[in-house]
């Protein structure tokens, strides 16, 4: 990196430990010498699928999203957990949110959604072959599956419809997708 | 929205209040009758710019981003302050951050960063027209402009060169965006 960007610590502590979030303030320098505070969530990492039905439609979830106040469609993910890769978490999470299982995981890339306050990266994988087997949703977790052509989900993410950056991100990267 | 999705405050609290971040943690009526806790945080919305010169080259930064620990490049942004519309904020971030000053601005659409724990909005909008004025950098700022054509830009966001979901989202969204 550009060494004259770089900020480095000087001091950190946890501000706020809740069930969900972890806040850290950080005592930093700057580039010019000076001094300054960063403020920001530590969170464990995630995986989010775009899953590929046989007849090329994709797996699409309705979710009630607090913050928000509303209902948003979006592609299969959740957060990694203790000791989890995240091909074990993206077969995980598409099994228990959507009831599929799937026979080709393939890895599209990785997108940071929140630099300015958080350490978040979700990684985004593509999966075919899929098979349905029984939905298993956490207890307080609520959503519905339902399923678009791809072509119309990603009509839907280039033209604003969608708004949750995992599935526009994901949709789109699922025509020609990187390494 | 369906309503069998929906959740409802019961009591809220703000737990953390800092320089940066503001936390809340809300009590909430699950739609089966039971009660569970949301984590948020509480964010005054930002616009994102994709800002075009007249040979079709598109204006980027190189900034040092704390929670990553790393340099991004990402497409020119802030946050609204306190009264400001969107557009408003668009052009002060813009020539805070690049220098430049555009004649046209069109909203290109919105999106949702963070919806497990955030209620940020992003708004991205294009700006032709540039004219380069004098960049003004807020104390402790620190970043790089640079420009690159808009189809390589472009490039790297399809195949995951660029990871941030805003410079990811606007650049293909600049190719033929939304409302």
């Amino acid at each position: 990196m550009p060494k004259d960007l770089a900020e480095t610590l000087l001091a950190g502590e946890e501000v706020f430990s809740g069930r969900l979030l972890k806040v850290y303030r950080d005592r930093v320098r700057l580039p010019d010498g000076s001094e300054s505070v960063r403020e920001y969530i530590r969170h464990p990492g995630a995986v989010a699928i775009v899953a590929l039905l046989d007849d090329d439609r994709v797996v699409l979830e309705r979710q009630f999203r607090y913050p928000l106040g509303r209902v948003l469609v979006e592609i299969p993910a959740g957060k990694l957990e203790q000791g989890e890769d995240h091909l074990e978490t993206g077969k995980r999470e598409l099994l228990e949110e959507t009831g599929y299982v799937a026979r080709e995981w393939r890895r599209l890339g990785e997108i940071h959604n929140a630099i300015g306050y958080s350490d978040e990266v979700i990684e985004i994988w593509l999966a075919r072959g899929l098979e349905q087997r029984q939905q298993q949703l956490a207890e307080g977790e609520f959503l519905e599956v339902f399923s678009l052509p791809l072509a119309e989900a990603q009509a839907m993410a280039r033209d604003g419809r969608l708004t949750d950056v995992k599935t526009i991100v994901g949709l789109l990267w699922a025509a020609g997708p990187a390494g």
